[in-house]
This record gives structure tokens, sequence and C-alpha cells, in this order.
């Protein structure tokens, strides 16, 4: 694949990685299914989208899970990927989308059969907006796009700031008594505890942290808690999984079961914090520290991540403290940017990817479909009504994070059931308007 | 103007050219229409874009002219931009309807009543398909676009590769009898000249070129008679015009006065094509000898686009010298990329164009007029058959280049002011449309 397809001098190559799986593909009058890969490891999410392995031999479809640039095994630069932002420049969605047209162009010139059908790209969150905008920006590569929790008006001033961290707080809020609010108050908890040497490391101690705190450090605990129960929301399946972590079915309602009590003695909260943590962190009864720099699975490439983030993935986001579970926190561009240069030396162009995929005005598109759970906090910045006849929302209740794009399971709420029927009439009907047209073609 | 829209390592950004005329406009209620720039001086092309000027009132219209990078004074890195294929690196479509964007999304910004109208992307040959390109890429951004004489097919296979050169012969045929039969004879009437030093001699004096003739220049000398048939075919204006040089009205017909006798000697022959060649070069009569390095005007930016037709802008030409008047000539991929690495090191991609920007299947677009008229060679690459409602092809009977951008005159042909009329009816429907639309919403 070529490192810059909007340049020329840069002549260099890499290998992208790709999945190919034609078990259930029909050469004669099947459809590929484009898997439009997001930020991280491309198997990692071919075992998370069970989605198109489950609708294969209905739509006798290959189905192609095209790795991102820059994560997992695709990396440009070999190593040397993250090394500065001179290796990091070709980094972005254009070229990421551009990847994609290259292969669907390649799978088309070389797997016989490929060339005279229709393509229909597939992706989750990061990945629903590049099926999205892969649709928008090459209707002639993709008949249709599923665009699954893909928070297209994330940016800007689309949506208030504050909507994200809102939807979590409800999550909480109503898997369990009081929930929300002994959350709410562990913050002033740690805040006091941390205030003293024996508080830190007694706080250390109690969490079951692999290292201990120092003063410093607390700002980074925070997050880290916070990002918790932000992952928590977005994997709140109705069945035991493992996405971001091994987890319970409903895991924020086990998570709950510790925070059922806001008014103890702090000491007793932050135990009660670290029960809740440790659902998240040690469901498989595994570790044995909880590690304050990490929150997720390893499958996501999140260098990548941040360095998107500080270019053109740039999603405002604050709390209030008032409805929402969180200290108050104001979202400062400037103070955004500044940190992006001093990690990358870039600085973020907060507008630019609405310029360039078009914000709310979009309705001359067509072929895409919105899913989203109302449980996910990603929710807020998606499409969650119809735009047009062809431009639809799809919202699943009880869903958390691209629930839809997951394997059938047999704790599947009846709305997703419902919602994946929808997706596939929708596919459906793209494929039969695409050869409908050719027929009508001299 | 960002000169990477595309990267985030370069933070370099230059002083891009645009022209403004806001006499016509109206705050409340007009439009604004933007001239997409193409490759050349946009002073130039403003004023020979009279179709704008004259509509501006009936549509309360602002009249934007947006200068195309590298060219004109619109240069990102001065006087060296054109100096390695670093500088030219940034030359490219993509960049260019990126700078389009963010000069709309400014101008919104900082006209006061702007933000609210609907944009008019208008643009004529190259500048013509990036007024479409602008539409399919940035829907958001134009309400529709007016792509006059655009080739957007002259890539790869989409129309044979000796389309253009036919177009150019039935010009001459249907200009003066005997017309084409004379030019096809003159080569070989050239080739038997140039054999001899003083055949050499005799050929530069007859044809009053300023520099003398080696036979290493015979290719050159013919590459620029072509050019100039090539020319009189773009602009064979039905009035006297000043275009690429000045001209008087129907040049080709005056040119063929001079090539009635195909079957005279090579002398008579070649002072025959002089008296045609001295029509295009010297109509203003000022011209002293003729100069074999230049063609057309020099507000067009040979240099820029030569490196464009080195990438991105890849057009198979050929010639069979059987159904036109050329000598034969193949065209031959690998040698055209070998010249093109010499002179900028860089390699072009022959299927990039229609990767990024569709070929025949761009069905699902809307609100784009592809004109063309019947005379001009470039129309064999455009769109000469409605493709949807809303995506139409107008044709223009005895239109040269992009006629219907020109100011209406008093000898237009029927045929041109009824595409303008057709043309300026879909452009209100557009905005009707645009304005019905955000009634619409909440």
């Amino acid at each position: 694949m070529k490192v810059d397809h909007f340049g020329f001098s840069n002549m260099k190559t890499f290998k992208q990685r790709y999945l190919l799986a034609d078990k259930h593909w029909d050469k004669d009058g099947g459809s590929i299914l484009f898997y439009t890969g997001n930020e991280g490891d491309i198997v990692w999410f071919c075992n998370n989208t069970g989605f198109m392995w489950d609708v294969a031999e209905e739509m006798k479809a290959m189905l192609v899970f095209a790795e991102h640039r820059y994560y997992g095994e695709s990396l440009p630069f070999g190593n040397n990927s993250f090394q500065d932002g001179r290796h990091l420049n070709f980094l972005t969605s254009e070229q990421a989308l551009a990847d994609f047209a290259e292969l669907i162009k390649h799978l088309k010139r070389t797997i016989p059969g490929a060339e005279d059908q229709p393509v229909i790209a597939i992706g989750g969150s990061y990945g629903g907006m590049l099926a999205a905008w892969f649709r928008m920006k090459y209707p002639h590569i993709v008949v249709g796009a599923l665009a699954a929790s893909a928070p297209i008006w994330q940016f800007e001033d689309f949506v208030p700031c504050d909507m994200f961290m809102k939807i979590v707080t409800t999550d909480f809020k109503k898997s369990g008594s009081n929930c929300s609010v002994t959350i709410l108050r562990s913050w002033d908890a740690i805040n006091r505890l941390s205030s003293t040497g024996s508080g830190l490391q007694w706080l250390a101690q109690t969490l079951h942290l692999c290292s201990p705190l120092t003063f410093e450090d607390i700002p980074n605990l925070k997050e880290w808690i916070m990002e918790t129960w932000v992952n928590l929301a977005m994997v709140n399946y109705p069945y035991a999984s493992n996405f971001l972590q091994p987890l319970p079915a409903w895991p924020i309602k086990v998570v709950c079961q510790y925070l059922i009590n806001p008014s103890v003695p702090d000491s007793m909260l932050i135990q009660n914090i670290f029960q809740a943590l440790n659902v998240y962190y040690n469901y498989s009864g595994q570790a044995k520290c909880l590690n304050i720099s990490e929150t997720a699975t390893k499958n996501l490439g999140s260098l990548g991540w941040s360095y998107q983030a500080c270019t053109e993935m740039v999603m405002p986001f604050c709390t209030s403290g008032i409805d929402d579970m969180f200290e108050p926190h104001q979202w400062n561009l400037k103070k955004y940017s500044d940190e992006c240069f001093k990690q990358w030396g870039v600085r973020p162009r907060p507008s630019w990817i609405i310029t360039m995929y078009g914000g709310e005005n979009i309705k001359s598109h067509s072929n895409i479909i919105f899913s989203n759970g109302d449980l996910d906090p990603w929710s807020g910045g998606g499409v969650t009504k119809d735009i047009t006849d062809t431009l639809v929302a799809v919202t699943i209740k009880e869903g958390a994070h691209h629930l839809d794009l997951r394997a059938n399971n047999a704790l599947d709420p009846t709305s997703v059931l419902l919602a994946r029927a929808l997706e596939i009439e929708h596919m459906k009907r793209w494929i039969k308007d695409f050869h409908d047209n050719v027929r009508r073609q001299p």
C-alpha cells in the first residue's frame, strides 16, 4: 500500500494486513462485506464482529477485514512508525479511506468473480465513522455502509461537550440504587485521602495498585478510574463477554452492587470503589494488582489514537459535576492543543473533520445505516434520527457500544435482534439496487 | 491557506489569491457563485468567464474566483514552488478542493450574510472537473456544480485514446474542403524537407520561426503544429475572441482557407501551412516570428500542468493517422512514466483519479451539469448523456471549449443561449431546494 496517497514525492509502500473469509462466498451473485478497520489489531476486531460471520451465509458474502494503517501489524514505517510527527504524518482518516479504496480495487482485480459484486462497508465506533465516510466519499466503491455506534457529530459544538459523561452517569444511575452518587462522592474522598503521605500509601494498598502513589499521580489515578466507568458503559452487554476486558453480563449492575452506600466514611467508600474496579480489572481472578496506566485490552492502539485525537479527531469532552457523577472539568482547546504540540509536535484542527466530511448537512448522501445503543455514551454524538429514507438511524434499546456488530447470543435483547434484521434488510436492498442498476446499463 | 491539508507535520501556510465581486450580491436571499480555479492565472479566467458576470444580477450573486494553488500568484513556496518534487508534492486536485472548501468556510465566517447562502461551483475544463468533483466530495459545501467542458472520463480506457484527435480532425474536415487532408499530408512534407540541411533552413525561414531548426527539433516542430490545430479546435468560437490567442470568428474556417489544396509540391504545402499557423499566432499582426516553444497564452501555467499530467492527470492520447489527420502515435505509459520520472522525479498513477472520484459509476451524486460543445475535442472524455435527473448533460451544437462560460455575444448560436438558460434553470432549482430544506429544519 502506498504510504502517501495524496502526494507523489514519497514513493514508499508498506504491507497492509487484511483478513479474508470466503467459506460462504458465492462467486456468482454473492456480495462482499468489508470491515473498515479502526484503531486496533484487526484480528481482535475480526473476532469481535460476529455479526458479519453470522450473516455471511445468508448474504453469500465474502468477508474482508482491513487493518487500519498504524495499528496492529500495518505499520508504514515498522517500529519507527510512532517515532515522531514526520513518521506519523500519514496517519489520517483520509489516508485510511484511500487504503480501503485501493484494497477493494486490488481484490476486485485479483479475485475472479469479485469484480462485479457489490461491496458493503461495515464498521463500529471510529470504524463506523470510517464506514459512513467511506460511503460518502467513495460511493462508487461501496453501495452502502453500516455505521455502528459512529459518533460523527462528536466534533466542534455539534453536541454539548458534557453529553457523553451524562450518558455514562445515567447508565450507572439506572444500574443500582445510589450507584452514581457513590461514584460522585468518591472523588472528594480520594482528594482528602491523598493529602497525606499515609493516605497515599493507604490508597495504593486498598486499591491494590501495582505501583505506589505520589501526590502527582492523583490526577492520573482519577483519570484511570473515570475511564474505567466509561469503558464499563461502553461494554455493558447483556451477557458475559470479553471485549475490553473479561466481564460478567450487565457488568455495571455487578459493579453497582458494591456502590450502594454513598454515606460511609472515606475509607469504606474507597474499599467499595476497589471492589467495583476489581469487577472490571479482575473478573478472571488472575490480576495480582491493578495498573493505573492500563484501562483496556492492548489490542487497541492507544498511541496511534492519541495522535489521531491530537490532529483530526478532536472531540470536545467536559463534565459539570452537576448533571454527571464526575468532578467538573471544562473543555480547554488551547490547553489541549499545547499538550498535543508537546507530545507530538502537531496542533489539532478542530473543524477539519466537519469541513471534510460534513457536519449535520449530509442529506445528499445515501445508503448509510447509523445504529446506536441507548446505553452507549458514544450515542450522544451519533445520528439517532433518520435523515432521509436511505440515511437511517437504528436505535437499540438496552444496547451498549455496537452491540449489533457482536455475534448472536441467546441473551440478546429483542431490540438488537430487530436492529440486525433491519440492517440486513437494508443491505439486501442495496445489493438488489446494485444488480438492478447493472442490468439497466447497455 | 495550509500547504498540506492531509498531514499535520507540515504547518506551513501560503497566500491563496481569490477575487470577489459583490455588486449584485443580495445579503438576504442571494447566492454565491464560486469559480473553481484551474491551471492558470485567476484574473485571466475571471476575465474569460463572462457567464458568471452576466448572471450575477439575476441570481443576486456574489462572485468568487479562487485561484488554484501553484498557479498565478498562489504559490505555496514562492519562486521555489517548482524547484523539485518535494516542493511540488502539494500540487494535487485533492489539495485544491480542500483549499476551495476552506476558502468558502472562511468567507462564510467572515462576510456577514454569506453564511446562510447556497454556494454553486462553476468551472471549465480542468476547472470543470474540479467543480464536478467538488460537488461529489463536498456536497455539504456546494449545492451544485456547473462543470463546463469537463473531461472526467479522459482517463484510463474510459474512452478510446484516439477520440480526442478524431474530434479535432472532424472540426477541420467540416471547416473547409480538403482542409484535414492537407494537414495530414503536411507531416510527410515536413519529414521530407527536414532530411537535408538546406531543407531545414528553408523550413525555418518559410515558417518564420524565431530560431533555426536542427533535425532533432523536428519532433518538437510537429508537436507544436499539432498543438496549434488542437488549440484552434478548442477556441473555434463564432466570434472574434482572445482566449488562448487573439483570433477571428470561426478561426478554423479562416485557417482552412489556406489549406484547400493537398496535392501541391511540398514547398507550396508548407507555405500554405505557414499562412494557416499565422492566423493563430499572428492575427494581431504584431508577431515578428513564430516561437515553437509557445502555443498559448502565458496565463496558463504549463509547468504546473506538466507536473499534474505526470501525477494524477494521466490522460492517454493517441492517433491512428487513419481516422485522424495526424501521424500515427501510440499511447505508451511506460515511456510516459519514464519521462515524468526524468523531469519531476515522480511516476504517474494512471488509475488514481478513477479510484478517487469514480469513473462512470457516479450516479449516486446529484446536482451537476456537465456541458459540452460538440466541436470541443474535450467533449470526447466528457459526460454527454444524462446520468440521472440531477446529473444532466447539456450539449451545445456548434460549441467549442466551454463556450457557455463566455460572455453573451450577439453572434452566439441559439444552442449556447439555450444551454445557458437551462443551466440557470438548474442553478435556480438548487437554490430553491436549499432554501426549502433550510426552512424544513426545526
